[in-house]
Order: structure tokens, then sequence, then C-alpha cells
């Protein structure tokens, strides 16, 4: 690895350790500064980011090239988060369990920053602000490394951030910019444990499966949603249909948002064509198991699902759809192809939902909800670095606390061991 | 991979979708059979056992041929951890948090499994059963593979895992035995994403090199402890002496032992020829730096500590040790030589055991105490399936508890996202 490169890993390392002693308040501070910066900065920004744009290919989709594009009203929605970031408790220090051993140690377990996060994403410039404010709120540094399609405009972030720092009197090197693109530094940054602690990708199928297959350093997951709602026998048919609908056409291209309609047989035939009639709106299309279809029959956006559509994340105004016998065969299939994501049961019987929800194995499982509803946000933790489908150390949104770790701090008076 | 491996990952997957139900009750019934087994089955393993260790290479050393070695009192030991395990508290279900989101949906934070663990652990036969025992408390499936010099006594252990699961009427999959001993295997096991959750090595740095090249599942890794002592200026000597020999010498061969001292340079002439005497009957080996080397002069076992020595775990007796001129250069010191395992600091001032606890980066971090209390059931934890030194997920002993982690259960009335 380059020798600028190595001296940027141990300035960042560095300055994790003096962000560890960090005060609430100085780190909210830091985070108004930017706030404050990305006002003034806006036109520096905004010319930069008109740069990006120019500079993709003619062959970008639109939805890529919006990812990419900044307006007044996204760089204000950045500042709105950073301030809330801001107001958020901070969670260092956090006494989580106290206990005095045998021996008269006492021992706490003490909400600890992680170190050092190194964070891959892609398009989306305002990625690096919103990670940024979580893992510093969270007393992390941070390695940015940001798509070549948007390096201007995060150039401009980068520098905002450090600014911000130093206004603080805070290293600059708690946010540190990598903005060469080339895939051999990103594989070898993914090897560097010495100087890294977590790694967190965000962005496509690919770019997740490349961190994993080459990262050493323990990764949080954001991967994909393949998200079901299963329709019990005895549901509240109005109520399941407002919440299919919503949660398939709210906002499709999450990955909360659902794929998978499964429905009991003793009321396809009442749920369905209502569901087919209220969607018919979104042109949403039906990949439908023969009894679906069947019941659907003569609607022209049905087409026969293959087993693999059970499998295929739409992102899209698609859906699957099957009927199934019984609340097990529900759960056998969401076992089957579910992504551990978030799951939904629509149902008038406690029994049936807390028996889904015991036995069905994804990070948010919701009784007569909407997937929809599985954000930081929402969810009351103030923002998210993502959605986590793994299984250690967090599921679900990754907010400010669960960017930290339990530390031991054990007090004694020359206690050995026996 | 080959179908048999295959069909065994599906059963574990599958058991682990049936312990998740499982009862505290059961769950305890089960390590109570295991215990009552181990008790009825023991002249079998014990002549297995035997087999192990006659099929040994003529050049094992002793101490490998020691940690391969059962006996009717170490026998006895894993009998008396199953029954302390299965007094323990059930995790599983336990609410962490709970909180009525702005739409009215009511959201907890539920302890759950983590589902399948694959454990890989060298020589010692008892770790399969301390690892069952621990992982299957907290209701997750596991996959034992240990090294191949035990592949006949850990053979009698699994079928004594899976005949007490069949008493309870649990599958008897919650603990599948993985015996072929390649590593091209291990190797394709390691990227079983979709059957396995959770790595969990134990053993030499060799073995946790392997898994972490290979793995493309989340590790809980037990690494090295370089562990320190920094005695501070104003520390009581006499209680510094005695820590110090508790960390270095009451056993050494351990992750918590101490392989460093750092000794303010106003108390290095008092303290240190203390210390000699004190751990000469052990033949402590000395590698000191050029001042602790001077306040020795004369004794016969202090060598000139390399630079590299700092970075050396011996596990035995032999220690390094060096002169420092203030707190700052003690926690820099520990910030580029440590192993963020376990670390402690003797002295009478507060201000300085907060600053270094605050500063150190370690998962337990002592005042006055020796560093040898880094252990699940010294921490009230009830066992441990190892010590993690990495920061997700969980940092120090891994108990029951650590090998869960948290789902968001929510209930709702029809909640759909505006």
């Amino acid at each position: 690895m380059e020798k600028s490169v190595i001296q940027k890993l141990e300035s960042c390392r560095k300055a994790a350790g003096a962000l560890r002693l960090s005060t609430a308040e100085r780190k909210a501070a830091v985070l108004e500064s930017c706030a404050r910066l990305l006002k003034d900065r806006q036109e520096e920004l905004l010319a930069a980011n008109q740069e990006d744009l120019k500079a993709l290919r003619a062959d970008a989709t639109s939805a890529f090239r919006d990812r990419l594009a900044l307006n007044a009203s996204r760089i204000q929605a950045m500042i709105e988060s950073l301030r809330q970031v801001a107001a958020l408790p901070d969670p260092v220090g956090e006494v989580a369990e106290e206990r005095v051993l045998p021996s008269g140690l006492r021992a706490r377990r003490v909400r600890s920053p992680l170190g050092v996060i190194l964070m891959v994403f892609e398009s989306r410039p305002n990625v690096a602000i919103e990670a940024f404010s979580i893992a510093f709120k969270a007393g992390n540094a941070i390695l940015l490394r940001g798509g070549k399609e948007s390096v201007r405009s995060v150039g401009v972030l980068y520098s905002i951030l450090n600014q911000a720092l130093v206004e603080q009197g805070l290293p600059a090197s708690c946010a540190v910019g990598i903005t060469d693109p080339n895939r051999e530094l990103l594989q070898a940054l993914l090897k560097e444990r010495r100087w890294i602690d977590v790694v967190v990708p965000r962005g496509g199928d690919g770019l997740i499966e490349f961190v994993v297959e080459h990262s050493r350093i323990p990764i949080i997951k954001n991967d994909r949603g393949l998200c079901h709602i299963y329709v019990h026998e005895d549901a509240d048919l109005a109520m399941a249909a407002e919440i299919v609908t919503n949660a398939k056409c709210q906002r499709p291209g999450v990955c909360n948002s659902m794929e998978t309609l499964l429905v009991h047989r003793s009321v396809k035939d009442r749920l369905l064509p209502v569901l087919y009639t209220k969607m018919e709106e979104k042109s949403v299309r039906w990949l439908a198991d023969a009894e679906s279809q069947a019941a659907l029959a003569g609607r022209a956006r049905v087409e026969r699902a293959q087993e693999s559509s059970f499998d295929t994340e739409y992102l899209d105004y698609a859906l699957n759809c099957r009927v199934v016998g019984s609340l097990e065969e529900a759960i056998e299939h969401i076992e089957a192809h579910g992504s551990r994501h978030s799951e939904a049961i629509i149902t008038a019987s406690e029994a049936a939902a807390r028996r889904f929800q015991a036995e069905v194995d994804a990070a948010a499982v919701y009784w007569n909800a909407s997937t929809r509803f599985t954000d930081g946000f929402e969810f009351g933790l103030g923002g998210e670095l993502g959605i986590s489908t793994q299984k250690l150390h967090v599921r679900g949104p990754v907010g400010v606390r669960e960017l930290t770790s339990l530390r031991w701090i054990l007090d004694g008076n020359g206690q050995i061991r026996k």
C-alpha cells in the first residue's frame, strides 16, 4: 500500500483515540458546524455536483443520475439530519450493566466507540454526511470511500467535514476521504485489520459481495430485503389490503418494501381481486402461483411465477403471490426464501401472531402493520447507517448506539486470582 | 461440497428452527441428560481417548498430549460445568427495550438465538461439551469441528450430545459433529453463509488466521492476549508486586496473563528488585529495556529486550519490562503493542485510573487488580466460549447471552407508512 494511504490510516486511528475522550458537547458542536458549512458552501457543492453529473456516461440510467444529483432541498435535508443527530443522546460512557464480583471487583460494562469505521458506498453523495454524523456521534473516526461517479461532490463534503472538525478543535482525520476509486486499493484497505475495526458496505449486490469476499475485517452488512406479508385466514381483509398496498407501492425501490404476498387459501378469493384493483393505478405486475392466478383470472397484469420468482427482489411495482394452506406453510416459505429483513403477518389472532413472530427469524417481525417501518428514524434511533440483515452485533436499523460496543471497566483494591 | 455434508448442514439449520421455540426447561433437561450420560459412558470415552493418545505422533509435545488427555477428574469438571450452565437464566425472549413508536406501533427488542454456530477447535476434546452447552443454552444449533488428533474422543462426545437431545425430544442435529478433518472441507464450510450464521474459531494463531482468511461468514474471534500492567508513580508497591506476580505466574499459559510490565521511572528502583526476587522461584525470564535492566543489574535472568519483544506473547514464565516517564507514555505503549484484551493500572489516584480506563481501548481495563480475572466464570457469565478481542458484537468473555442478538418484534393495528 502507498505510504500516503498508510499515513491516512495512521492519522485516522490516532484521531479515533482523541475522539474516545471527546465530550458529548464538542461532538454536537462539530455536527452543528457541519450543518452551517453545508449552507455556507452550498454553491461550491452544487457546482462540484454539476461536474460529476456532466462526467457521467451517456448511458447512465435516470435512476442512477437521480441518486447522484444534489439540489437545495437535498442539502437542506442533510442539514436537518445533522441537527437531529446532534440532538440525540450520546451513548458513549453509558453503563449497561454493573455488578460486584465475588472477589470484590466492581465490574461495569461501559458503552464505547468501535474505533475506526471504513464506510464503502456508491452514488448518493449525501451518504458521506449521514455516515459521518452517526459514526462520529458514537465516537468513531471514519474512512469514507465513495464511488468514482461522485468524486467531486464528496470531495467538497470531505472538506466541509474536515473544516468543521478543526473549527471545534478536533483532528481533521476523524473523517478521512479516500478519493482514489480503484478497486485494488479498496481490496487492500479491506485487509488492514491493524488500522480498521469495522467495515460498513452500502450499495448494490456487487459492492456487498466484493466487500464480503475481500474483507478480513468484521463487517456490518446492509444486504437485500426480500420481505413477505402473510395474510392469515382470520385477517381483517380491509386492513390487509391497505397494508399490502402500502408495503408494495408507497416506495417500491427500498429494501423494506414487500416483494412476496402469501395468502391463506380461505381468503384468497375475497382478498386478491380487491388488491389487484387497489394497486391497478400503479400498474403492479403480479407473478402468481397457479391458485392465485386462478383467483385473478382475466386480469391483464398477472403472469405465472417461476420458482425463482420467489427469490427475486424486484424493488419495483411487481410482486410475487402464493396461496398457502396454513400458518406453518407460510413460515416455511419465509424460512426458505426470506432475507431475514422484515416480515409481517396480518391476523386477528394473537396466538397466530405470537407464533409467527417467534418462529420467523428476521430482524423485524410485524403483526398487523406494514414492513415499510423498518428504518432508524421510524424506530426512534434518530437515523441509520443502513439496515443489517446479519445476526451478529446488530439486526435491523444501524443507529448511533449500534456503532458502539461494551467494554468491561473493573475497579479493585489489590484483587489477585487464586 | 459432498451431499452428505450438505444434508448435515440442512438438518442443523432445521434443528435451529425447532430450538428457537424450545422452552428453558427442556434445554436445561438436555444439559442434565448430557451430564448423566457423560458419567454413564465414561469408560467408553476414556477408552476412545486412549486410542487418540496412542495415535499421536511420537514427537507431540507433552503440553499437547496433556491438552488432549481426558481423565475422571476432567470428565467430572465437564459434568459440573454442564450443570452450572443448565442452572443459568435463559436469555432467549428477554425484552431488552420496549417503546411505542409515533405511529402507535409497539416495538420490542427481543433477545433471540443467533441460529447455527460453527465451532472450530483444536486438541482439547472438552471444548466440544463447553461450546455445545453455552451455544445450546442460548438456543443455537452447533456444528462442531475438532482437530484430527481428538477424532475418537469427540466422536463419543458427539454421540452423547445426540443421545441427550433425542432423550428430551429435540432433534439430534442441534449438535452436528464434523469428523472429517481435512482443511478443504473446513474451507468450504466457511463459505456456507446460507446454512451457518456465525463461526467461532478457538485454537492457535494458525487456526485463527486460517478461519479469518477463508471465512465469508461473520466470526467471533478468540485471539491472542498481549496484556500489560502499568505501575504508576503513586502505586502501593506491595500491592503492585502481588498483582504483577499473580498476573504473570499464577497460570502463564493463558491469554489473560500479563506479558509486559510498564513501570513509572520514579518507582522502578524500589519495585523491580523486589519483583525479581518474588518471581525467582518460577525462574521468570526478564526481557528488559535499558533502564529496567540497569535497575536489575547483576540479576541472572535479565536480558535486553528487542523492539519485537514487546509484540511477543510468551504464554510462559517470561515477561517484558519497560520504564516509562508518564501515564501518557504507558497508554501510548499499550495502544501500539496491546491486543485489546485486558490491561491494568496500579495507582492510588482515581483520576489516573479513570483516564487510563477511558483511553486504553481494551475489552477489560482494570484498576488495582490482576488481569487474570478476564473470564466468563469470574465475570459472572456462568461460563464462556472464549474471549473476544474484536469490537463488534462482544468484547471479552463470550457467555450465553453473548450468543444471542436482538430482533425487533412489532405489534400494530393496521399501521401503514405515510
